[in-house]
């Protein structure tokens, strides 16, 4: 390397003359460059200054095949570090350049285009992991990390289920880039400390220490000791001193990293931000578009015509592309290695060819015929733990489990069949510890493993799952399944109070697109919600489960759960219609039995699921909310807005809970029989026979 | 100390003899135990095992006065392990001992109980703010120090402001204690973090390290070095070995965190959760009544009557209630002082006499009459940073600022007015890192400090608030005034894509109890929101805005804003009302021009705060949403529900969005005025004529 480059002046960078390596570096950089001018916005800062980590990392380190993306045993890449960074385009050029089928020039070309008239790119601000090459969707901070736990367990724990003395079948490590802004959200902090705790020295966590973020200086937002903090969270700690250009050493960290054993890996790189750019080392060098100068200078160093973009210099893209013959090799190594282990171990074999795919069939026809009478009685987190019992014996995949609330969520698992290296790495069950924002983006990480092979529960009370929305989130966007059990969701709750009740939480998950919200009132529709989430391999599930026993409500149907809504007592000449899920349901029966004694006829419908009933057809959604002029009340201890699409009045909060007894609560906020009834027959008064659509809904 | 106690055998319990100190530990843990049995449940573990530590802090460490619980220079003590070690019953016990007024033994004895038939008391299953003796309210874990680190910000620029070198008019130090399961939370990991790189040596960080939560021993969730890593993130580290009844040790480590400087101080003391009881030192204690024996025993080792309960022993009374007396001489003391101070520095004097309440009257009257035309065309972000800049000069109570995006969210702060060691703690603009969940919490214990004294806000991006939701939750819960603002609220995110898209964020805050959420349309309602949100001193604000520029809206009036929402076109004769808010009333106003254009005459309603609206009269509503045959058509990039309150179809989102650019995602989302016009022709011809009302609520 010749020329001088702006950022040097903090002492980081080595100077040498341009090898393979080099040029790869630069080639790199000058892809990036033209990405972020192409459509004059973009982020390429972070990228350029990792391009020498991107190469080490894809020439080198990594175990993948670019001729076949989905390949089992690859070793899985995650960016983390995307906002505020915004480094997709990191991964962008280094998945066309060692050729990717899908990462065309032509779709590095549509990165930050206005896509307008139909037109498409896989190359979207952020990565996508519905994109061949990308295996997590990432953007919001600290996710990625959390992802890459998730995946660094589920490979473990194949290794420990399938590995043999004579062959190593599943060898798959997990890489995550990572960056000043993820290191300090909450979901990653929480991750590192499981990370350390579960000793994943699969994992390897590579610090683009770049000290600049969004703001400005690192050193005005942070100052700690971060291989000290990680040290202390059992990680092992390998420093970089210069990660701009030189591969040499990178790669030399990467391949010690390797050979760490009983702990995961923080390869601490300082890198400079926008190097050989004007903006080097500064904020203003994450967004935005780069100079003509600093453009130019790039495109010299790499040996390319200064005016020339979107030009990979042939020698570079010769190295590259050497991945795709290296990658077919490693793969059909292992395919011959699969061959030969299923030959040796016949049983074993076939246990894994069946995780890679979805394999809960048989569990499901189980729950069609499963008896819900033996759960009468119950309340639905007890039937829930029971039903989780039963499947977890049938379904290999199932996995996961709760956030130090277990005994709560009434989760049942076996001591030994615990992850964790003083027990074993072929358990099934996960002590998340007090990290429920990690434990949803853990989940992510084990679904997004291979289709089918990992299906990750979690579990807290209903409230707590508040704190892992961001990752539950980040779930239903990906079309992740996990099925999250939230217990405790209503006064049920009680004596904890308003802290722990969650009135207005369901209306978040109600309306996150891609998760289904299920909130059963009793065993047999639980059963059915379960059939609904084991059958969805597109997206997570939700089961918001009561804390008591409740009564009997008749008519009930498991097979009705999957349209989300549906008549549990229908009457011709009724005068209203009572809706209502989970304990609430309970009390609106007893409301519907005590009005009906009074000459008021109800009709009643049981809503499991808000989200199935509303994609359900006009006509059916009419058939059980009917378009005429009676009253639709629906009652629940939740904040009403998300009936306001078909009740004509709700019966729910308008404030927070209160710590006290639950009867005590459902008589204070007037949702027991007596509230119920009372509230309904003020609104019949109120109405006074006008039309119920026409009068507007109310909130009672 | 003469019987021997259970969880002895770990080694950490040390004997003496009897002393003051010992009977007072002693009288605590009888009185919890009174409590968790007086109606059959309850959480006494933690405050048992954390009797010595409340005997030091009230007898002995820190400076208030139980007869005036509002001193405004008292220490402030904040319980932050309330789940799942549920130590309200230790902050109570603490309370009537040394003799606050309301926290008399009837209180105590309210505890657990059922609540019915309009049974009241203040002893709440976790400890509720508006409760005197109660700092901030706890329970979700993680929270409390976050807030703690809000009230040692707020002390230390109190003194920074006001002390002088002959008079240290504020001196108040935060105690907080902390448990294994708080320690996990990334609230309060991002806390601690930021805690540090602060250097708040006002903040006292007590770890009842008990090495026991709700599911069993630490040890299957954590295994991290925590003293290490709390060095590592710039805070004084102490260790106490034995905390179980060593008060004189505990005293001293207390003692000395006091004289370090420089750094925040973490004291590490070992309990045993439950000590004396026959669950000692398992997860059983964490819950439950206490059995008889062990209660005889503890009631015995305090010199009671084994069958007595909810007595103190007189020895013990005394002991406590000195701290009245003790109590009343610091307030004197100080109240002198600050006579003193006032004569000494009289502008100074003024000024902090004007902190102790509310102060943006002012500010409020200028807001009235800004002149709104000035930011025509402007971003409501831009406006936003605008009217911020004005009101930080007038208003000396707002304090805080941005988790890292502030040049994006457009707030504006001068460099001299950073709080931090290295530029001054004089300042007001705080910058929280990239840690969105600390800066709600943290926000909330700046608010919490005093009533008016400090008026936080925080900003960053509208999506990026999910991950402070659990924070925000806890701020309206506690009736403390922060102002959130939330930019980049829409599909004018644009190439970021699905994950920076808050497509149904706005359900969560909206349907979020003491929360205000505005989404205004321009800087008219921009001044209305701001008006509000500032006279609004029971609950936060959250301010939605828009990234970029859009049209002018005419008509729009912020008067109107407190009404919530209100009519920006009046007709009589109107086929239809298109309702809209924030960036998506454009498009609707150039719709309803449209559609005029071609015979169909459209009302428009713009609706900047919904939760607003809902709590006006059934007149004013029927007035603007009329109650007739005629459609109400709501347009809003966001997932629709909340507006079927009052629309009879809704134009919104029912999936993620894209990585696009704005038009070309308005476009395709059909949320342009082309989609608009069309969704609305659709619906009038599915009507065919039909009542709007009548046929059901319809996403469009």
């Amino acid at each position: 390397m010749s020329k001088k480059a702006n950022g040097e002046e903090n002492g980081l960078i080595s100077r040498k003359s341009q090898s393979p390596d080099d040029l790869a570096v630069l080639a790199v950089r000058s892809l990036v460059a033209d990405l972020c001018n192409q459509h004059g916005t973009g982020h390429g800062g972070s990228a350029i200054g990792m391009a020498a980590i991107g190469v080490a990392l894809w020439k080198y380190a990594m175990r993948y095949n670019p001729c076949d993306p989905a390949w089992f045993d690859r070793d899985r890449f995650v960016l983390s570090n995307e906002t505020p960074g915004h480094a997709s385009t990191f991964l962008y050029v280094m998945n066309h350049l060692v050729g990717y089928d899908v990462w065309t020039m032509d779709e590095l070309r549509g990165y930050a285009s206005p896509k307008t008239n139909g037109y498409h790119t896989i190359s979207h601000g952020h990565p996508e992991i519905q994109i061949p090459g990308v295996e997590v969707t990432t953007g919001p901070l600290g996710q990625g990390v959390a992802n890459a736990v998730g995946l660094a367990i589920a490979s473990k724990n194949l290794a420990a289920n399938f590995n043999k003395p004579d062959s190593q079948i599943i060898q798959s490590r997990i890489w995550c880039t990572t960056g000043d802004g993820c290191l300090m959200e909450g979901v990653a902090l929480e991750a590192i400390s499981l990370a350390g705790h579960l000793a994943l020295d699969n994992l390897i966590l590579i610090y683009d220490n770049n000290a600049v973020t969004c703001d400005g200086p690192l050193g005005w937002i942070n100052s700690e000791n971060i291989n000290d903090k990680m040290r202390a969270q059992n990680w092992h700690v390998i420093d970089v001193l210069d990660g701009n250009y030189d591969v040499h050493t990178i790669v030399a960290a990467l391949d010690l990293a390797k050979t760490h054993r009983g702990r995961p890996v923080f390869i601490n790189i300082r890198t400079v931000i926008g190097v050989g750019t004007s903006t080097a080392g500064t904020y203003k060098a994450h967004h935005g578009g780069i100079d003509k100068d600093s453009i130019a200078k790039l495109k010299s160093e790499a040996g390319l015509d200064p005016a020339s973009s979107h030009v990979v210099p042939p020698a570079a893209m010769e190295y590259f592309r050497g991945r795709r013959s290296k990658g077919e090799e490693l793969q059909n190594a292992w395919a011959a290695e699969f061959e030969r282990y299923c030959q040796l171990y016949p049983d074993d074999g076939q246990q894994l060819k069946a995780r890679l795919e979805h394999s809960e069939g048989q569990a499901v026809a189980a729950l069609k015929d499963l008896d819900s009478s033996q759960f009468l009685g119950k309340a639905t987190r007890q039937t829930n733990g029971a039903i989780l019992e039963k499947l977890w014996n049938v379904v290999p995949s199932l996995c996961g489990g709760g956030a130090d609330l277990v005994n709560s969520n009434q989760i049942q698992y076996a001591e030994t069949d615990v992850f964790h290296p003083l027990v074993s790495y072929q358990g099934r069950y996960l002590r998340n510890g007090i990290r429920e924002h990690a434990m949803a983006s853990v989940a992510n990480g084990l679904a997004a493993y291979h289709p089918g092979t990992f299906l990750p529960v979690t579990a807290t009370f209903a409230v707590f799952f508040l704190y892992a929305a961001p990752g539950i989130r980040m779930g239903a966007l990906s079309e992740l399944p996990v099925i999250h059990i939230a217990t405790h969701d209503s006064f049920q709750e009680g004596q904890n109070g308003p802290t722990h009740q969650p009135v207005e939480v369901d209306s978040l998950f109600r309306a996150m697109p891609g998760l289904t919200y299920f909130r059963p009132c009793d065993a047999e529709e639980l059963i059915g919600c379960w059939i609904h989430a084991l059958e969805n391999h597109k997206g997570p599930s939700m089961l918001s489960l009561a804390r008591d026993p409740v009564g009997h409500v008749p008519n009930t149907d498991r097979k009705q759960v999957a349209r989300g809504a549906y008549v549990i007592r229908e009457l011709k000449d009724s005068h209203l219609t009572l809706a209502s899920c989970g304990s609430n349901l309970h009390y609106a029966v007893a409301a519907a039995d005590v009005l009906s004694s009074e000459g008021i006829s109800v009709r009643l419908v049981s809503a499991p699921s808000l989200d199935l009933f509303e994609v359900q057809s006009a006509e059916y959604k009419a058939s059980v909310f009917p378009l005429d002029d009676k009253p639709v009340v629906s009652v629940e201890e939740f904040v009403a807005t998300v009936w306001a699409r078909y009740a004509t009045a709700s019966i729910g909060m308008t404030g927070f809970g209160y710590s006290a007894s639950n009867e005590s609560n459902y008589d204070r906020f007037g949702l027991d029989t007596k509230g119920i009834v009372e509230k309904v027959k003020n609104y019949l008064g109120a109405l006074a026979g006008a039309g119920a659509r026409q009068s507007g809904w109310r909130q009672l």
